[in-house]
């Protein structure tokens, strides 16, 4: 079995409210490019935010980094590119923000997820099925 | 019967994500120094979010006016002084934002609520009881 | 002369972040939908924020009103639609944003600025010649 | 000489904005709680953003970390305990978030910066002597 391509590259515009007294993207603002592109990958394997709850399954975060290279600018684009990696026991997606016109690396990062059982509100030690279905992979 | 207190003076300081590229803090920040301030004139009445809920009612904001007239800035704690003004059929709020070491005026503005039933979606176009109640007045 | 368009509609994602515990976007959130319309719509003129402190002024926002029609939701792109209407003394731009998928009419509002002369940190009263030049307009 | 106290205890309300769809804060607003926390922490040392721009450096966010535990929710004041633990080549800041009224923890983490000095825009690979001096501590 060939193996999925578990990537997107997600384009985001800082906006002014974004940018900070320095001229430069305020640094916690980079979560939410990592959200914006997590969420729209996830979409991708039709299991968004949607799609979690209905699988009766929600997937917190619990562990976060970035790591910042370079400062985004306002009025310049970026890509973030992310990838699932892990999918075993938690959900380990990877990050990293370009600067679109040039290619520049901004920052890296990754995230790291556990599925709760909604009716139990239990961790779960093994990611359920349904991930593995929605991405088409086996653990 | 004597006309309650309905006012709340609540300090907030601007921080540096607040704060744009021109140095003073973005226009669109206020709302969230209203939301603060109408929160915690709310609960001074037992009425937070958490007792709107419990009643039935949630109150979504309708309408929203904010006038400039001066800037916020880094490091300058403001106060937002709000009152509620009309409760019969709507409930209307104004406030003024100042800066706390100055007195100087920076914003002002309202905001509208109505009252939605949760369990019908209807909306009222009565305040329900429950808010006269917590407020102190009568309609 | 024929009057020049002087609209756009500007597609916004609602994330994750911007949704509140009712399941619905946070009205504050909506200045960042006018914020972003608002940007991309200048640039369409060549007087974006760049080009806008690069003319030797600055456009804050001293008067903004929304109303609240209906609610964005999670996952529903949402089109902004706005226009310059008024550019003699002041900017005033309109704006009405309709959920994309259905058209549905969510939220109406306005935004006005004021020119200030970075150099003397003066209001202008009347707009200066750059913004009649960019838009394409007379006054 | 005795070492200083590096630490500062920050207390933060999470607001309605902050909370997401699921009731919780939303994880990437803790990284505001981190940057209130810490802003208060070096105005202690007199070395807040406005005295860092007057020495002379610039002291971006080049690492950052958190771990979510349990999840903050609306109306539970958090405490956010902070201290430097590091500051001969770079500015280590390790973050603990408790519940106020339980203090049970929610969240951990840690943010790294580094000088840059703002006239030459290099960045220093030694922490400048005013930090050393404002935090009174030796490298």
């Amino acid at each position: 079995m060939s193996t999925p391509d578990l990537t997107h590259a997600h384009v985001v515009r800082p906006e002014f409210y974004d940018v900070d007294p320095m001229g430069i993207v305020w640094h916690g603002n980079y979560v939410k490019f990592f959200e914006a592109a997590r969420a729209a990958l996830f979409e991708k394997f039709n299991y968004g935010y949607r799609q979690m709850g209905e699988s009766g399954y929600a997937w917190p975060i619990v562990d976060i980094r970035l790591k910042y290279v370079a400062s985004a600018t306002y009025g310049e684009p970026v890509v973030v590119h992310c990838k699932v990696v892990e999918w075993e026991n938690r959900v380990r997606v990877e990050y990293v923000i370009r600067e679109q016109s040039t290619g520049r690396k901004l920052t890296t990062g990754y995230t790291i997820q556990v599925a709760i059982d909604v009716a139990t509100r239990e961790m779960c030690y093994v990611c359920p099925q349904v991930l593995w279905d929605r991405l088409g992979v086996s653990a």
